[in-house]
């Protein structure tokens, strides 16, 4: 497969060499998220001095400190230095061109048995720091945070909850229905989820005030934005992979009462109370490997429009990555229990492809800036096991579900930690993971304590 | 009137005294929006750099060149040092009392037959600059952006568009309405609006791809945040005002044929393209004596909940700004014609007041950050000269208007430009104005004509 030529300046390489591995052993083993084939960046705190680095096994390469160590040159020092700062910003406004001999530097430096492995191996010390003694934060600033609503089995299902005979939107098939979010409450990975206070309508028809029970995940794929557009120029179908710096796990949190209440222009209180995203940002180029098929459409939908089309779309468009949410419980944690799976589902699912939603998001002109997020929307698949968040599981809280250890749940409880996972397989490649996106409810504060 | 107390760390003090003249000859003229009791703050650049200013009459008061001259001392010189930057963000994140400070400085020197007079007037080839020699930017780097809807009128014009039974949502009432709007797409004043592209159903059903065709303003006044808050802890209603550094007009353009066919989770494209902000921040001090009684509620509506009441709102919690639209048509400009009044509506009629707004936004912890925009939503009043959008005007596109030259409009046709004022009057108290909100249209770009 090449995907090379007008469609993608990238093509596979010898970073995505199945065989190779590297000199940091913990990147070998075969349920490391990290071989040398990821690569995803980060930014994190060690020394209480905040910079980007690179996940290889159980370590973070700081790319800092190989800049100081003269590891790079050329177009890979470049991005090096852009990608040594407090945020992955510049990193991601750099052409991919730079930001893949970035890569392909790595990887020589990493790789076991390479030329430069004595030297690098030496330096190591200096290089690596172990993961687990360094804080993660966000990798970028995210000055634009839009979600979409893209699987087509998460959108029947909540239509049908709500009684629609129509389960669809008229314009599902036309278009990937998206929202602004809010990017001041996006956090990363492990920051405490406050319940939110908030109002809804009861049962009983009185409008109320106070902590929602009704919490729930929502598991979705994040991509972050590499170079930008200019204002009312597009992002063309074929250029929005380029446009696509990489991807995480994202938990947009969604107090469901408080949603289902105020929505008249969208989602706002119901959402911008906290979203979760995962630290690593694997590359558009680590993932090339696992690009597939975009989801077939519905048969009696009407053609896409053309700026919506192409036949590499249509070919590689989607990203074949499984994904996981589980629950640990107060329970389990104090019984020292397994988290219980409440999610297996598949981001090839998808009706609509990465690329489809930035064409449509700059159809209109819309400029996109490096750092800013697209959300996939829940990642439903069409199994009971994939449904991708609480309110179709529970059938919108009225069916309890029942967990590994017997305990039940209708929402999420004060104490629940949710966690995602994501792997990318496939036969005659190195599988490569995304870490974990972790978030525990804490209790609701009482409104107004902080007055 | 006094709002000191409990509810409002400012009262009217010797800034707002209606008899106080400047030196400056310009801000006392009867037809000035920028007399000595307005001061409103402005971003703008002239010989090459870019700095914080201050409007007096015709003229720019240069906060960097008055700080440099030692104008200012004590809390005065802190805010003044921070308005000299490139944005006034960290001017709007200062504690409303230092901000006052400064306001009572500039009043001190810029006033007429102060005892800085002299001196000052000596300064002012060094500090004033003509309005017209400079460019005036956005006047702060705008993380977050709101947008509300919280006019009864708009929103039950829009309902029975629709042809809906109940034109209001069910929690109209209950809640200010809210989306989230794109930070990356407000542009100053003055810039350019691109027609965008877009999707949207014909009247045959089937899907079209191409220029809009309905292309409406919307006439909103925006509150820029100052002191922010921190996650999870909500802004009450009694301290809203102490957070709102100040206000702009704002114009939400619209396409609407992409609107009604993407909304299911809110404005998306239809928005995004462009919003137009005015450079003056008009600051919550010198609006205080235009602080009014809220509108008054639907007798049917349910009670306020406790977080969205007081006794202060409901008496003081509204803003007494005229506001008009007006459109200069291609054909008005080559015959040197007067632009021809679209709207005249009053801010005050909004069902909503801004305390509410922000109390509500952060009432579920919602964090907000310095320089945040909220949009109040299209101003409309209850008579037909206030409808403050082409939409209600022209009943979605239907009904043609006739402008003053015999002109007709559905929509906004390219070379239109439209024009946004605003002005505060008390008996008793010196008007002030917002100076101008313009943007004029420019045709489509064909689809992919940068690729």
């Amino acid at each position: 497969m090449s995907l090379t030529g007008t469609t993608d300046m990238l093509a596979l390489n010898k970073t995505h060499d199945a065989s190779a591995k590297s000199w940091v052993a913990s990147a070998n083993t075969n349920d490391s998220d990290f071989p040398i084939q990821n690569l995803p960046f980060c930014v994190f705190k060690h020394g209480g001095e905040t910079r980007g680095g690179v996940a290889i096994g159980d370590q973070v390469f700081d790319l800092r400190a190989a800049v100081q160590a003269n590891v790079f040159s050329g177009d890979a020092l470049i991005a090096a230095e852009a990608g040594s700062q407090t945020t992955l910003n510049a990193l991601m406004a750099l052409p991919p061109s730079i930001n893949s001999a970035l890569r392909a530097a790595l990887f020589d430096h990493l790789k076991a048995d390479g030329s430069a492995q004595a030297q690098a191996a030496e330096l190591g010390g200096k290089t690596l720091i172990p993961t687990k003694d360094v804080e993660l934060g966000l990798p970028c600033k995210i000055e634009g945070y839009t979600d979409f609503l893209t699987s087509i089995h998460h959108t029947e299902r909540h239509g049908k909850l709500k009684g629609l005979k129509d389960p669809l939107p008229p314009a599902f098939h036309s278009l990937p229905v998206a929202y602004h979010g809010r990017t001041s409450s996006i956090l990363p990975s492990g920051t405490q989820v406050v319940r939110p206070n908030g109002q809804w309508k009861d049962a009983d028809g009185s409008v109320k005030f106070g902590a929602v029970s009704a919490l729930d995940f929502e598991l979705e794929l994040g991509a972050l934005i590499g170079q930008g557009n200019t204002q009312g120029d597009p992002v063309l179908l074929s250029q929005a992979y380029q446009h696509l710096f990489g991807f995480c796990l994202l938990n947009d949190w969604s107090a469901k009462s408080i949603q289902w209440w105020e929505q008249v222009l969208g989602p706002f209180l119901g959402k911008n109370f906290h979203t979760s995203l995962s630290p690593w940002v694997v590359t558009t180029e680590a993932l090339l490997p696992f690009r597939t098929a975009a989801s077939p459409r519905t048969e009696s939908a009407p053609p896409l429009l053309a700026h919506l089309h192409s036949r590499e779309d249509r070919e590689y468009g989607a990203l074949d990555i499984e994904l996981q949410a589980r629950i640990l419980t107060p329970r389990m944690r104090d019984e020292k229990a397994a988290p219980s799976r409440l999610t297996l589902t598949n981001a090839k699912t998808l009706y609509w492809t990465f690329g489809q939603m930035l064409a449509h998001h700059t159809s209109n002109g819309c400029n996109m800036q490096p750092g800013d997020l697209i959300g996939s929307g829940t990642i439903s698949g069409v199994e009971p096991e994939s449904m991708a968040c609480m309110t179709e599981m529970t059938q919108a809280g009225t069916h309890a579900i029942t967990l590994d250890n017997g305990e039940q749940r209708n929402w999420l409880g004060d104490g629940d930690e949710v966690i995602f996972t994501g792997r990318a397989q496939r036969q005659g490649y190195a599988s490569i993971g995304f870490g974990e996106c972790r978030g525990v409810i804490i209790p609701a504060r009482p409104y107004g304590a902080n007055a």
